[in-house]
């Protein structure tokens, strides 16, 4: 095994989901994260937790969809007190085709979905922690050689965590003390509230309200987003190409889109609930470890010089106690470049220009 | 796909389970079944069930095992919930190496399926079936190649089993009515109560209180076992080779065991706990569509011309009602030939002479 999976392993049992004896952890495996599962189930040996692995397949899900008729069950029993009686919650994704529920329709997919609303939140009342590890498939995705991605996925996951949360720490203390975020790049002028609202240092830890690895952003939930935005930075969505989004906002919601490709499955997006139809979070890129779009959302929201915004959920973590947010069975990124004719500013004030921060060397403000 | 698959999927769910709409189904993975899992997920739509897939890996399983200090917590609330919580149990095995766990020191093994005993029990209380997808390593295993192994497992899984249901009615008839079983062979003369108990006309199909796809097979509960018996059909145990276990019986309990391969796995079996030193099962092998040993217990106890008996934990369906029969955290079959210089008696009437039984031709009374 290539150590690296081991170091992965541990980042992820003891940085990111602090795993501690007795927890109760739900390990869900893609079909190509046998590996990382094996050095996962090591870690949670030592630990003494007590893991329960769950399989997920994009072709198993895709003959389940396909088969059914569509009035699916809400929350089945078994599964949601699965996940209500989990303390950890661990996803490593390993696909062995991106593409794999390609052919489900958009209808049945978002049904299932809000079916499944339930066994979401309990899931987010966990300590649950997104990874993935680097396949075949995601490689070709991005359109590397397998050791090439390999090397690109572990310098984007082994890391110096504490480090990059002491850098982020300075985004987010401008971002807790304003009140309104102006974004502008080519296709883009977009301005949102943030006023109430918490950012996230999002360093990969649970302890710090992030749930991925790698991170490596610092996210909030906006609200009241007015104009324009386009989204440059290519995507596929549930396993459909995504380009050149432009979305219109008029008082937090989407009131026009189009898209040079996968316009489709952002209108089914949009269908979703009303909560598809407003934003639940800004995130700013700031991992300059992943230097290229690799078609992967983990990777490219957290990519140094981007900004993203999601339709959809927003997270607890930004919001005042027990305020509800936007609520939504969708969270779906969408990442615009901001490296040229880019600023983001806060509260008039410019923060960030042409992929430089104020505090950064060649920041011209 | 192989059109065989899905026959398999859709015998397992229709006629081994009796999967309904609304039931809530665990389907259990092994690394290698993929292909039925997914066969099984597109059947399970149709049907209007609810699947959660879990992942079972002996590599998994192995590491864990292996890391953790062996003071397992009981029965961890996620695990039991999900169990206790669900229908249908679907056990798909697919191991891509039957020996994966062999290096795991017995006595965490058995610590380790101690602690699980309480959602041990949960998944005896649904509708369980364990089946197995068809794997290169099971072919290795069998000593056949791949397509030749697909052959046999598919014969053997893809009958007409309700007819076959038919002839094992006579066998069933026989040991409901019986007080007294002996079994004579090449070193073993073995006599066993079965006074009280129930025979399972074990039909694939949980509707005749049968858990096992392909089956094929009648079985009690016998107790009050005297005499010695020699198992001459080599097995595989934890991952450990076995062959020519010898037990001696003495008022239920084995006195004394001895085996020319695997004496120590056969010595911590015995070790788990008081029920592994008594039978909790007496097994008529019946289905001559089963013509070979291929190492693989599912298989091998279901082939004509052989006798099996398991130590360990007894199945409640042979049991009178309310009645507990023999508990244990094992169920470890053995077997033995019937073929040659043997002969199976109830009440001192012989029922089966070197293979033939005496419904058949060639039956030599």
């Amino acid at each position: 095994m290539d150590e690296r999976v081991r170091e992965h392993a541990e980042i992820l049992v003891d940085w990111s989901a602090r795993v501690e004896a007795g927890d109760d952890v739900v390990v869900s495996v893609g079909p190509d994260a046998h590996e990382l599962a094996v050095a996962v189930a090591e870690k949670l040996g030592e630990r003494g937790a007590n893991p329960l692995l769950t399989y997920s397949s994009g072709e198993v899900r895709r003959a389940y969809l396909r088969a059914h008729d569509g009035a699916f069950d809400d929350d089945p029993d078994h599964e949601r007190a699965l996940v209500e009686n989990a303390d950890v919650y661990l996803s490593l994704g390993g696909a062995r085709n991106t593409s794999a529920t390609a052919d489900v329709p958009g209808e049945t997919r978002q049904a299932y979905r809000r079916s499944r609303d339930g066994v979401r939140e309990a899931r987010f009342d966990t300590r649950w922690v997104s990874t993935v590890h680097p396949t075949r498939a995601l490689a070709q995705s991005a359109g590397m050689a397998y050791a090439e991605y390999r090397d690109f996925a572990y310098d984007a996951i082994i890391r110096d965590w504490e480090s990059l949360a002491e850098e982020m720490a300075r985004m987010k203390d401008i971002i807790d003390g304003g009140r309104e975020v102006r974004l502008v790049s080519p296709g883009t002028d977009l301005t949102m509230s943030i006023e109430g609202r918490t950012a996230v240092n999002s360093a990969a830890s649970v302890a710090y309200d992030s749930h991925n690895l790698p991170s490596g952003e610092v996210f909030t939930a906006p609200h009241g987003t007015d104009g324009e935005v386009t989204f440059d930075v290519p995507m596929t969505i549930d396993g459909e190409s995504v380009r050149d989004v432009r979305l219109e906002f008029e008082d937090g919601e989407v009131t026009d889109y189009e898209a040079t490709e996968g316009e489709a499955v952002i209108g089914e997006v949009l269908e979703t609930d009303d909560g598809a139809r407003r934003l639940g979070e800004l995130g700013i890129g700031m991992n300059r470890g992943i230097d290229r779009y690799t078609d992967n959302i983990l990777f490219d929201e957290k990519m140094g010089e981007t900004v993203h915004l999601a339709l959809g959920r927003a997270y607890d973590a930004c919001l005042p106690d027990g305020e509800t947010g936007n609520e939504s069975a969708v969270h779906v990124d969408l990442i615009t470049d901001m490296s040229e004719a880019s600023s983001l500013e806060v509260d008039g004030e410019v923060v960030g220009r042409n992929g430089r921060f104020r505090w950064e060397d060649g920041f011209d403000g």
